[in-house]
C-alpha cells in the first residue's frame, strides 16, 4: 500500500510506492553519449571560448588553473556564473579527485562573498547538473551560480517552515533532525565530526540524499573552511557511491542557504540536497508540487551505506 | 538582457532569456522510439492485462469501447486511475480524433463526481503525460487521475494567490486575466464563445499554453457539458498545433481545479495548463521553484496562432 509522507520543512508530500518500480515501459531508453569532435569550452587551452574569469585557483605547479569561474556566456539572469571545478574532462563529478569538490565549495563561498556586496541581490542559488537528463548541456564537470534580486518561492517555503518549527519548539528544525536521525540511524548514510549525510524522511526522488553540516549556521558563506572542506569530501564520497550503485545516474546538487542580505538566523540551517534523476518529472508533479517515489529512504540509505 | 517575470497567481518567477537558446549542447539527443513487439495493455483485446473498468463509453457501433477508465495497476497512491481516451494506438494525443478529447473531459467529470463522494479525498489531480520525456511510460495515449487526502502545496499556492487578488480587487484573478488578455491580444492564441487559449505572462516552459473557460467556475466538475466540450475541442486543437510546430514534443496537461469538498469559490477559476517539455528541469528549478525559458510568450502565441 502506498505511503504518503510530508517533508517536515518545506511541506511537500511524497507518495512512496514500491509497486511503481514494477510498471512496464514501452519507450526505449538509450544511453546518451557525449558527441565526439566537439571543442570543449571548459577544457584548458580553450579559455578564450568563455568570458573572462571572475576567479581562478592556480594549479599546484603554477602553470595553469585548477578551478575557474566566469560569467555564463548564455545567461538566464543578470548574474549567472559557471564554475569549472577541474581542468579534467571526466564524465562525472565523482571521477574528479576529492580535492576538486573541496575547491568547488571554497569557490562558491568566495563568489557569494563578492555577490553579497551588491545590495540588489537577495539570493544566490548554487547548483550542479551532472549528466544528460539532469538539465546539463555540456559534459565537462561544472557547476553554476545564479544570483537573484528576489528570494525564490521554494526558499521562502523552507524559511517559513523552519521559522514555524522554531517558534513552536525553540530549536532549529535541522538541528532537531540531526539529533533524531543520529538516534534512529535507519536513514543515516555517513557521518563524521562535521557532517551528517542522510536519506530524507520524504524523498522526492529515489536515492535522494542530504548533506548537513552538524554545526548550526544559516549562511553557507559564514561556515569555516574546515566545515566546508568536510562537506566537500562528503559530497564527493556520496557522488561516487551514487554513480557506482546507480550506474552513472543524472543528478543535481542544490545548495539551500539563507538569503544574502539577512542577518544570521537561529531557525535556518544551510545544507546541500542531492537529487538523482532516474525517474521523470511529469504532469502530476507540476500540477501538485507533490512527488512519487518507488524507493523508501530507509532502503536507499542501506544501499548507500553498503549494507549487505 | 534577461527579463524576470512573476506569475500573478502562484507567484513563481520566470527568467525569460533569448540568449539561452543559443547555448551549445555536447550531449547527443537521440529520438526515443517505442519498442516493437510489446503487447500494449491499453489496446482493444488486451483488457485482461489491466484491472477491471471503473467506467467505459461504448463505441458507436456498440461492439466495444471508445474510452475506458480503470485503476492503475501500479498505483502511486490509493486512488490512482488510468483513462484510455481512445482505442487507437497513435503516437500522440493530437493524432486522435477530436471526439476523444471531448470524451476525455466528460470521463474526468464523471470520475470526479464519483471520487467526491469519498469524504477523505480532498483533491483530484487530472493530468496527461504525452510522449517520452514527459513522464509517460507507455506510448498508447492515456491520461491519469490521482486522488489525494490532502490539498497539494502547488494548488494551495494558487488558491492563496487567487484569494489575495479577490480580497484586494473584488474580482476573480482569472476573470480579470481573460479581460486583460482579450484587450491586449498579444498572448491570445485562440478563442471562441466558451474558451480562451493564451500563452501565460510568465511561462515556465517554451510554448506553455493555458486553456481557460470564459465562464467563472471554481470546480471543473460543475461546468456544463457544453463548456467541457468546447474546452476539449480547444485542447485538441492546441495539441495538434504544438505537435506540428515543435515536431512532436513531449508535453503535459494539468487540470487546476478547486478542492473536492469545498463549496463554489468566487475567487478561483478552473483551467488546464499545457507544458511542452523541450527543455530539462535542473538544479536551479528544484532549488528555487523558479524557471528559465528562452521563448517569450508574445512570440510563442504568434507562432501558435500561425502569424507569418
Amino acid at each position: 500500500m502506498p505511503q504518503l509522507r510530508q517533508d517536515p520543512i518545506a511541506g511537500y508530500w511524497v507518495a512512496l510506492s514500491k509497486d511503481r518500480s514494477k510498471r512496464p515501459f514501452d519507450f526505449h531508453r538509450t544511453p546518451v553519449q557525449p558527441k565526439s569532435g566537439i571543442i570543449c569550452p571548459f577544457c584548458p587551452g580553450n579559455e578564450s571560448l568563455t568570458p573572462s574569469e571572475l576567479l581562478s585557483y592556480p594549479s599546484e605547479n603554477g602553470s595553469g588553473w585548477r578551478l575557474r569561474v566566469f560569467p555564463n556566456k548564455y545567461p538566464a539572469i543578470e548574474a549567472h556564473e559557471v564554475i569549472v571545478e577541474s581542468p579534467l574532462h571526466t564524465s562525472s563529478f565523482g571521477e574528479l579527485p576529492q580535492s576538486a569538490a573541496v575547491d568547488l565549495l571554497a569557490a562558491v563561498r568566495d563568489r557569494i562573498f563578492d555577490l553579497k556586496q551588491i545590495p540588489e541581490l537577495e539570493y544566490v542559488q548554487f547548483f550542479k547538473n551532472n549528466g544528460p537528463g539532469s538539465g546539463a548541456s555540456l559534459s565537462h564537470p561544472h557547476s553554476q551560480l545564479m544570483a537573484l534580486p528576489v528570494v525564490p518561492g521554494q526558499v521562502q517555503l523552507e524559511l517559513d517552515g523552519s521559522l514555524q518549527h522554531y517558534e513552536e519548539h525553540g530549536h532549529c528544525i535541522f538541528c532537531d533532525l540531526i539529533e533524531l536521525e543520529c538516534g534512529q540511524r535507519e536513514r543515516v548514510i555517513f557521518e563524521n565530526q562535521h557532517v551528517l549525510v542522510v536519506a530524507p524522511y520524504a524523498p522526492r526522488f529515489g536515492f535522494e540524499t542530504w548533506v548537513i553540516p552538524r554545526q548550526h549556521q544559516s549562511h553557507f558563506e559564514m561556515s569555516h573552511a574546515e566545515v566546508l572542506g568536510a562537506v566537500g569530501e562528503a559530497l564527493h564520497k556520496i557522488a561516487r557511491r551514487l554513480e557506482a550503485v546507480l550506474d552513472d545516474p543524472p543528478y543535481n546538487f542544490l545548495l539551500h542557504t539563507a538569503p544574502l542580505q539577512e542577518p544570521a538566523m537561529p531557525y535556518y540551517h544551510w545544507h546541500i540536497e542531492i537529487l538523482p534523476r532516474m525517474s521523470g518529472v511529469g504532469g502530476y508533479e507540476f500540477g501538485t508540487g507533490c512527488y512519487i517515489n518507488a524507493i523508501l529512504p530507509e532502503e536507499s540509505a542501506g544501499v548507500l551505506r553498503g549494507d549487505a
